[in-house]
């Protein structure tokens, strides 16, 4: 029987987002050593961007590869698709059509990489080090520039059959309603939950009252931090941008617990800066469009964990997982 | 090592509606030796109710005992726990509360008794028998009185953290929409999909059009079935019910597959008599609102199984998968 030294293994985690990329060596304790981040819309191609990413990382492998072991490169990223590796038609990213990411990583850097879409990363994140630990069924929903989740149910995260499972910012809230800006489709959860659509629902209201301090932004500064300035100052109609949100949310929500049944239910991402204004309206709404046997059990809770810290704790966790 | 002869072990799955119960001596290999069946709503109290059970299966254990070994009873039902053994406040059931079912025909039978939720029971049944044999991910929709489901992620059961999930038909598919007759909620799925809800739309639409065929009928004929036969002779109204109902089914299960990602959706139930004047619509409004990478992955097909065996079936699955 050989003794291991967990803390002389580390691996790669690497969040990438629509305008960063965050990353991180992590040691199988889950404490991030070093970190560091460039810029993803920076590079048209996504060779180029791989190229700056290595150049970027390197150091870091090198450095912590000489005292321990260096097991592989974890990614999440959007659209990124667990079972092959590739990262397909994501909106959010420079890159189009299908990506063999993992493969070009792997070539690149020499070490294995497994990938898988941000929120889920995210998510296991959570189940290891943040507010999921010890659940088997919980929901991770991200509100940030847009609306992803990941799902885990009896301990595991659902995949589905392609790989592509939990694009829940993309269900159906409102049918016929406001109109996707990139996917075109009517109504969807991201067109209202997410910092975007938050900024839309903003302009409106603010255009229909007048007397709202929102009025006194310039245009292109109206976003969900600045919602959140007015609503603390007392504005009605900041508020009520939350409110009505958060309703969406909250009715959303709902169908997400009656598909999993989950123990809870995490919310991550710019958004919840809001606290109370987004949380109070969307509980709400939950409970309200819930079944009686789902009432009053599942926890709406924000997540535990540092933004950038969770997705890089469950990116890099991929490594051990496979 | 020793051989056994599964042929020889066989159980009792239940099948346990709101208006029949139906049972059969099922062996290992999935064949129904023997059926029977009593009404569920004839007994006013779960005690009688199991009496009666008792007196017409207690022959069949008898006479299949003696050759064999009766491992056990596996039931679906309504609103069933599958960690508690508990039927809980199931609205179509004519016992109210929250009944310990497992326990109660483990004590009048004798034989160790695990249950589940009707449309999970169905969903194992397909799983081993049916339409979704090999599958991993899958959905179940039952649409008879009302809407079930059961949803298999990675090859197992997603029951939730309570054991409740897969409540599909409460979801709600149109904020605000038609008031459920028993929940009152306001535009769950099942309000409009299942054979109640089809009933409900006959009856506005044939209100509306007074040359339908469909006013020929006495109100209280006016079902499924009979929209169905109008359908058939052409009458575009008893369509256009089946193609409204089709929309905002496609719909939700959009939904779905954006949650599970599943390789099938099974429809399961009266309803899909229809055929056809059901699953077009169902199909062109589910792709219609599913993200690109989705689209035209997912089979949308009816149960093979008889509808009594599924469940009969997936019931008595219960008793080994345990």
């Amino acid at each position: 029987m050989s003794l291991v030294d967990l803390s002389k293994h580390v691996a790669l985690g690497i969040d990438i987002g629509g305008t960063n990329t965050k990353f991180g060596v992590v040691n199988h304790r889950g404490e991030v050593l070093e970190k560091g981040n460039i810029r993803t819309d920076a590079y048209p191609t996504v060779e180029e961007y791989i190229n700056a990413l290595y150049e970027a990382v390197a150091p870091l492998i090198e450095k912590h590869g000489n005292e321990r072991n260096f097991d592989g490169i974890g990614v999440g990223a959007p659209n990124a698709n667990y079972y092959t590796g590739t990262i397909e038609q994501a909106p959010n990213l420079p890159w189009k059509g299908t990506i063999p990411f993992a493969k070009l990583i792997k070539e690149k850097f020499g070490l294995p990489c497994t990938i898988t879409n941000d929120a889920n990363a995210a998510a296991i994140g959570e189940m290891l080090f943040g507010a999921a630990r010890g659940m088997k069924d919980f929901i991770m929903i991200t509100l940030g520039t847009g609306v992803g989740s990941g799902i885990v149910a009896g301990g595991k995260l659902i995949y589905g059959h392609d790989g592509f499972a939990g694009e829940l910012g993309h269900t159906i809230v409102k049918p016929g309603g406001r109109k996707h800006w990139s996917t075109g489709s009517e109504g969807c959860l991201e067109a209202y939950a997410s910092a975007t659509g938050i900024a839309i629902t903003a302009k409106k209201m603010r255009a229909e009252f007048p007397e709202s301090i929102l009025n006194q932004y310039p245009e292109e500064s109206i976003n969900s931090k600045t919602v959140h300035e007015c609503a603390l100052k007392g504005d009605p109609i900041s508020m009520e941008v939350f409110r009505y949100t958060g309703q969406k949310l909250g009715e959303a929500l709902a169908n997400f617990v009656m598909f999993s049944s989950p123990e809870a239910i995490l919310l991550f991402g710019g958004v919840i800066k809001a606290g109370d204004f987004i949380l109070k309206p969307t509980k709400l709404h939950m409970e309200r469009n819930l079944l009686p046997i789902f009432r009053n059990k599942v926890k709406l809770v924000f997540s535990e964990l540092d933004e950038a810290d969770a997705a890089i704790l469950g990116a890099s966790a991929l490594v051990w997982e496979k």
